[in-house]
């Protein structure tokens, strides 16, 4: 999509000016984005979304048309909403935040900054939303996608959700983030050509239904694509399906009619796959395709497929639609985007929380970072902190209250990475596919860790009950 | 977003490659976009999507990247997948369809046709994934945006929704689908721009948190936005909140620095809004403000408008963000896309219908159009019918097997409208306006008939169970 920094909520326009009515323009913020709770009953989140922030920020700029649209909008009482001062300064805006975040295919972890936003409180709060929409959508599918690779336990998995997904750009976004998590490919062309992912499909109902019969259909298609041939056998009844695929390829190859072709595949997109895949298989082996693979579709989800292979299914690839490109069981990830810091008039910094009745609801201060500790390769813990309240990091407190002493001998790694200085990208963007490996060699190792570690430096967390308790007094 | 051809999914190219290969190139087909339900446990459904559509269409074509991008694609065994006289056609390919579909905004419901599609097979194929993205969430949202206005009974509904939609694209469609639906505004500003809906918003808990104190980030905003004061007075206690916002407004007023500034209005975005909204009002009528508004947003859903408003809440304007930007209570609306009817080498038309066991899965065939029948402007029932069966519509088989005789005196009107004839646009859309009302009239009328009469026109009831008949045979 082409980005405008209209892309965003109202208000964040309201505030800038009136922040910019009230003198506070070149007032320094830091923001984190952030979510509460994993998603999915998950135990851990695999972050995306980053080379979309990188697209939307880098062409962020007013257009004449913008500033003409900002300024032609009025109030209740029909007065301009804002001043000639005001649209004057956001058409000249240079941007200058310094964005630090999460690289993608990361496993990350509730209250860690995705994105860590420092910048002049109009620069930040203009971004929020759309910051809020990318980070949110994508981490979202790409922890739903590992949950279905990890469920499919080796199996490809391909993404088929276009036709159902929340709008073009969310099935072109969907189709991203599926891979980061672990998807093998997509069906959706254009992801495939724009984001250089693996793309698949052969042919549907409406093929057979072209033909006089079903047999007829099958060798049309076969004829056609030799190299890619995966017959689609449930338009009328599968096991018949299945026992015309198999005479058909037979009767093509006796007859040399199959061009060197290989019977690449069958697939299976209704009724009882458990038992269909099971007959298909015997059908197919006793024929003599023992490597043509059956492919399965119909509403799958990680839930069906962890059931299918428990059965003994005989199913080799998983195409997972409208439930993966929409997260059909948790469509939104929650996440939030809340202030933690702004400069006073001095120069230092006031640390700032929201608070709330909830406890898991009360945001973090400071100008967070986070560190990732392993043991033999092994991760430890992660720890939020900040870099102004202590230099060292000895303990840990997690978000359970419990501590861990962090030991001299395990390695760390910084989770945040630098993205932007002063409006200027300075990341170089790892490929897609390398992404992927992170995610499935990450998510490999902490999914079989029920109860990581994950908290806050132990000043820090003792920063913030102070900052309760004043504000509660 | 800008399309492309190759937004849709692999299979429709691997099928049109097939298709072309078997000399199946002009061979006309008819396809029928459709649902199979009303989403929601809704009684109607309001169409949506046709301008996305219209923009998707009008500037459809193959750039040289695009079919480089299919020249390079392999088989699993590294054949190229489609030949270069393929690729020549596409890049060639001149758009002839014929489309006509349903008017945004109006009632419409199960099995009709949203779209129909009569076009050479490869062109209705290669249509089919992008319209179904387009119309089954455009749809989606349209119909449930009716369901909470319908719940606020009057009282005005904002779309709040961008930060937790799904993709920026997914944010765009679900405003303006948000507004078609009855929504009154949007806080998206890009949507208000591009679509020409209003946009609504005052600020957000981070303003109040840049002050010392809630009063001086009251005063700085009232005092910069005297003609849009709506004050966010939950931050820390919302009755303090109110208390607070209504002091500094007085002392405002008093001292001649709110500058003719009208109090439009609080809002609350957390706690138990019927008891704090209750409150609220008594503050703000016994200090004067009986014209001050109360605005209420925090994850709020047709259900809870409902319940709050027959407790007794005062809220007069309703935000409605991720609830309705997603759907959340049914993601998708399982839009489908079915072949029709398929013109043989004779030039006369074979109907086709895609058998299933579920009966309400098998389609109906035919060209089909939709009548709907009024009597003295109340709506009788909707008839689907082919003008090659029968030249009269007399009678109307129900989806429940009840018959309707259709009355002389009764007035009709075509559902469908004639949109795109030879791959030209035909049609002159309506403002977003104008499909508001129209949904919002129509929703009227149908929200208070429970079993509306829907169904096929008797000839073709009785050539659709022929068909079943004869394919079961």
């Amino acid at each position: 999509m082409n980005y405008s920094p209209l892309f965003t909520d109202l208000y964040q326009f309201t505030m800038s000016y009136a922040y910019f009515k009230n003198n506070m323009t070149d007032k320094e913020a830091v923001f984190h984005l952030f979510f509460r709770k994993n998603p999915f009953g998950q135990h851990y989140t695999i972050a995306a979304g980053l080379a979309e922030v990188i697209q939307y920020l880098k062409q962020l700029q007013f257009s004449i048309e913008d500033i003409r649209y900002l300024h032609n909008l009025k109030s209740i009482n029909n007065q301009p909403l804002f001043d000639e001062a005001f649209l004057n300064y956001l058409q000249r805006l240079k941007w200058t935040f310094d964005i630090d975040a999460v690289e993608e295919g990361t496993v990350v972890f509730p209250h860690q900054p995705l994105l860590r936003i420092k910048a002049p409180i109009i620069q930040a709060q203009l971004l929020e939303s759309a910051l809020l929409n990318i980070i949110n959508f994508s981490t979202l599918i790409a922890t739903k996608s590992n949950r279905v690779v990890q469920a499919a336990q080796g199996d490809p998995v391909l993404e088929f959700g276009m036709r159902r997904a929340q709008g073009p750009n969310g099935a072109m976004m969907a189709s991203r983030a599926a891979y980061i998590g672990g998807c093998n490919g997509t069906s959706n062309v254009l992801a495939g050509k724009k984001y250089n992912i693996p793309v698949k499909g052969t042919h549907a109902h409406s093929w057979i239904m072209c033909f006089e019969n079903e047999e007829q259909a099958f060798e049309a298609y076969a004829k056609a694509m030799p190299n890619n041939c995966i017959l689609l056998v449930d338009t009328y009844d599968t096991v018949e399906g299945v026992k015309k695929a198999i005479k058909i390829i037979d009767k093509m190859k006796k007859s040399n009619h199959f061009d060197n072709g290989t019977f690449t595949g069958i697939r299976l997109d209704s009724g009882d796959l458990k038992t269909l895949s099971i007959q298909a298989r015997e059908l197919l082996d006793q024929a003599g395709y023992m490597d043509t693979k059956i492919v399965a579709s119909n509403d799958l989800n990680e839930h069906k497929i962890k059931n299918l292979k428990a059965s003994g299914a005989k199913i080799d690839i998983w195409g997972v639609g409208t439930q993966l490109a929409t997260a059909y069981d948790q469509v939104a990830l929650g996440g939030v985007y809340k202030l933690a810091a702004i400069r006073d008039i001095g120069g230092t910094w006031d640390y700032k929380i929201k608070l709330s009745e909830n406890k898991i609801k009360i945001s973090n201060p400071g100008i967070l970072s986070i560190k990732r500790y392993f043991d033999n390769d092994i991760p430890q813990c992660d720890v939020i902190y900040d870099n102004n309240i202590s230099n060292e990091i000895n303990e840990l407190k997690t978000f359970q209250e419990e501590t861990v002493f962090i030991k001299n001998h395990w390695k760390k790694a910084n989770i945040l990475q630098p993205i932007f200085r002063n409006g200027q990208l300075v990341y170089q963007s790892p490929t897609i596919h390398q992404m992927r490996e992170k995610a499935l060699k990450e998510s490999a190792v902490f999914s079989s860790v029920l109860e990581y570690k994950s908290g806050l430096e132990k000043e820090l967390f003792l920063l913030k009950n102070k900052m309760i308790g004043d504000n509660n007094k």
